[in-house]
């Protein structure tokens, strides 16, 4: 059981996707376990105020350090001394991906620390094994970003998914975005399903995939294209898309 | 006020994320209206189905495109004709950054599309503006991608954010990385704050401050370096942190 502490200001918001579809099966069928942690409730001040202003002068306020470290004293405690692997989320961690994902699936307890609104005073940092940033865009605070990497990372554990919900796996797993893909009925509102996939030719079904698959790639994420090797078939038909994409018939 | 309407299949999971913190702030306070539609609702199927096999063959369910049509029509409808500006979270979207959000701040009405567990039947995409991806990892559903993405659009309508909570902007508005900042207590389990920032010689604070950014910059995400133009003092600080970080004293 992969154990998940969870350091935040904003327990609630973790309630409806904690609970709901695989991580709240997870749950259930104990191969996750979950504590949420308001650290305002470690707080020493008098008002279980958590935040106070930047020295030097700025004009936002920071999360001080020892509401945050008490509560990774407590986690430390009822875990009997377990730190296990602290994670912080910060606009400025490394960006996080689905190679993450995978190493943290290995980790036995996972910490999360989220903050809220505003930054973090430096010696919080000192508690942390990895900082880790979703995306280039600023939230109102790391929840989500934790929820994030929950997901990607629970939906791993063995037992979590069904054969039938582990498919989308093939985005990523072959470095290239995947072909468009198609369900009943053949025709919708004069919308047509593809004839070559319904003719039943395995071949050149798997033909199509591949090109269409390459065509969207080299389209949308061209940088996707430089970090895979293509087999001498995929650089044909690249090349085929490139000539047919850049409208020049007789190069 | 913003119009918000999300197609799902989990609207629970967004209890806590549209309900707590400033999205709920702003819902309370008349910024924003959600509507949470369960496409499920729509389906013909007597079994309430949304999914079914692939054309072609492969391991995965697919959403059929009836009840999403359908879903949408019911939106359409209910707004007057209005169709919003409809987005489709998919892994081969688009990848979502601070400047959609700031353009997607601007919208009236959003219309958020959430797959889950499986990929979409392709003529749905002929309902939907733009396709995001919030980061290249693998989530089991769009969901927590329309959080996400709410989260960064909603805290740049008027109103939202207080002053106190606006400073993260900081992290990606001048292109750099954060500096490292300190609060209360100067000394903490015997870390100190850095001296520069307690002695409030505010030309020297600016110096440390800018000197620091750029070195987390240099050393995280070098990428980000690339993307602006330093000024010529920034060059040279540059310079010295490249030269201590490479530990060639006498070059």
């Amino acid at each position: 059981m992969m154990k998940i502490d969870i350091l935040t200001l904003f327990p609630e918001m973790f309630q409806g996707p904690l609970n709901e579809s695989i991580i709240g099966k997870a749950q259930s069928n104990g191969i996750v376990d979950f504590d949420l942690i308001n650290f305002r409730d470690f707080s020493e001040n008098k008002h279980h105020q958590v935040d106070d202003t930047t020295y030097g002068g700025g004009a936002g306020m920071l999360l001080m350090p020892q509401p945050i470290f008490d509560a990774m004293d407590y986690v430390t405690q009822k875990s009997a001394g377990d730190r296990g692997h602290v994670i912080l989320l910060d606009p400025a961690g490394k960006r996080f991906s689905q190679q993450d994902a995978v190493n943290l699936s290995h980790q036995q307890h996972l910490i999360f620390i989220c903050g809220h609104y505003e930054g973090y005073d430096e010696r919080i940092k000192t508690l942390v094994d990895e900082e880790y940033s979703i995306g280039d865009y600023v939230l109102t605070g790391g929840e989500l970003g934790a929820m994030v990497m929950l997901d990607a990372v629970i939906r791993l554990l063995p037992g979590v998914l069904g054969n039938d919900e582990s498919s989308v796996d093939e985005s990523f797993t072959n470095g290239l975005l995947e072909y468009p893909q198609y369900t009943r009925p053949a025709n919708f509102r004069g919308m047509q399903v593809p004839e070559v996939l319904t003719n039943g030719n395995h071949q050149l079904i798997d033909e199509w995939r591949q090109k269409e698959s390459l065509r969207k790639t080299y389209q949308r994420r061209p940088d996707l294209l430089k970090k895979i090797s293509l087999s001498a078939h995929q650089q044909k038909l690249l090349k085929d898309i490139k000539r047919n994409y850049n409208n020049e018939p007789n190069e």
